[in-house]
């Protein structure tokens, strides 16, 4: 049989319950348990999940693997919040503005180490290191693209491609991860953990770049929060990157000029960027770059030797991931 | 051959300097460079390296180990300085202070991450799952003892099996990691890696003791620190928590009230804390402690089956340690 997304997703909050931090020291831990419980889509144990579906049945060996990735995604929100001074996560107080600084360090540093007592449950004993390599190299990746992404902030010479790099290793790294890992332990062999990689890969830059889109085109009632926050915020997003690179003239020495002044007036901010945004189409290139990257991205599921079936399921998951409707 | 103590240091900065980050991103690898070349004994490498001589010639099977727990405690060293707001670190800048808070906490991720990498490199993989299970349980343990240590400032009840637990987490137990490692991969069974686990927790414990001790009793040419830190700071040490157990009356009333007041005249508190630990004996009873703790370690290094040259060049070395001469 093959399992639903909810079937999946209940599967990964049983498992998510069973692994409560119950032990001391609970100022360590309570912390841990306060993230890991703020919700959230779940998506990337719902990779692992269905990628060993592709191969294998028995979903429940990758349960472990499951929820590493989600602690690392949870661990890397706890310090992201911190270095972002972010207030709020998912409609809460951050753990940071929670617990404290101190805890919010300590507590994400003791989650990493948890994600590797996860990857170690993996019952092959002999695919534990390509576990751990695999993980790794992912880890590495988004800590190398969170400080890019930090780096951008200070500089106004970002490229395009280097933009897209950034969201590959901070974003899309994890995801085409998750896939790898539940892929491999469900039995994959190396070229279709190589297709996933890239699936992974691609559908994340085209999730990312509707984020983009998102965050100054979308609906407020459809996204869950304020429109114009990365205009706000003076972030160079692939709308502001592909505008700075299509403007001239007066056009493009005004929007610098805007990208490197604090925002006093936010409604009329917004709105004079996306006017300038509207005037170059920056939509519509961003959502034609982003279904490139979704064509590519399918084509991998394509060539992909696997069940039909769940390579059905993975594509409309991809899909509602990439237009946002789950 | 069995090769010196000198002879595993210099071959484990050789490696360490093959190891230096050379790759971008600067901003985050920069601080992992800093603070890995800051200096130090090298303790935990050369315990790494000695125990693989006990079992096998070939030590440089070991060095990725000995990188690995070096930078597992440069990295804890990082993320401390921040929890403690320390400055100032083997005399230099702290990381955060050198290179701004995010970088520390940014930074020391990836050093966490990089642990794991070097873990992989083991050549027999079948040993590699054990060797990242013996590292976990014990980074975990470290990462529960900082929270300890940060638990007890608020508290005025520790007891003394506390403090001897707190401390065994924190500092011990990565000194016996550090052995367990080693003669893992030297090729030891599992009963001789339980006796150097032991030694090593026991030995640890000695060795902080003594830290207790030599903060308030040493001599500053010696320690190559003002001597009396630990009581401006009011910090519940083991010497401390011995006098509030033993004190009576007036004086202990005195103590609690000095240990719950933030210092303002230094060299009276120094003075007068000294005067109260001297009256009660302190001093000895912490230095008898020390040397139980020291001669129940060597039972254990006594049990061990292995080489007895390198047995006696481990305990000579433990000894420079708890007796301060390296």
């Amino acid at each position: 049989m093959t399992y639903s997304i909810d079937q999946l997703l209940q599967k990964f909050h049983t498992y998510l319950e069973e692994n409560r931090f119950e032990q001391a020291p609970k100022a360590l831990y309570d912390p841990v348990n306060y993230i890991m419980n703020l919700g959230g889509k779940r998506l990337r144990p719902l990779l692992v999940l269905m990628a060993h579906q592709l191969y294998d049945e028995d979903v429940d060996q990758s349960l472990p693997l499951a929820l590493a990735v989600e602690t690392f995604h949870n661990f890397s929100l706890v310090h992201d919040d911190i270095m972002d001074a972010a207030l709020i996560r998912r409609g809460k107080p951050s753990v940071h503005t929670r617990y404290g600084l101190n805890a919010g360090i300590l507590s994400g540093d003791v989650m990493l180490i948890w994600v590797y007592q996860y990857l170690l449950r993996v019952q092959a004993p002999h695919l534990i290191p390509q576990v751990v390599r695999i993980f790794n190299q992912v880890a590495i990746e988004v800590c190398e693209g969170q400080q890019y992404d930090i780096n951008f902030e200070q500089r106004n010479d970002v490229t395009i491609p280097e933009y897209l790099k950034m969201i590959e290793l901070k974003t899309a790294a994890l995801m085409a991860g998750s896939l790898q890992l539940g892929a491999l332990v469900g039995g994959a062999d190396q070229e279709a953990i190589q297709h996933l990689d890239q699936f992974g890969r691609l559908i994340g830059i085209a999730f990312q770049l509707q984020d983009d889109w998102l965050d100054t085109f979308g609906e407020l009632e459809k996204v869950g929060k304020k429109i114009g926050g990365d205009i706000v915020q003076n972030k160079k997003t692939y709308l502001i990157l592909k505008a700075l690179e299509t403007a001239q003239g007066p056009t493009k020495v005004a929007l610098v000029e805007m990208m490197n002044t604090p925002t006093t007036n936010e409604e009329e901010k917004i709105n004079w960027v996306k006017n300038v945004l509207s005037e170059l189409k920056i939509a519509q290139l961003t959502t034609d770059l982003r279904d490139e990257y979704r064509e590519k991205a399918f084509h991998h599921l394509h060539l992909l030797q696997a069940d039909n079936e769940v390579k059905k399921v993975i594509g409309n998951l991809a899909d509602k991931l990439v237009y946002r409707e789950v």
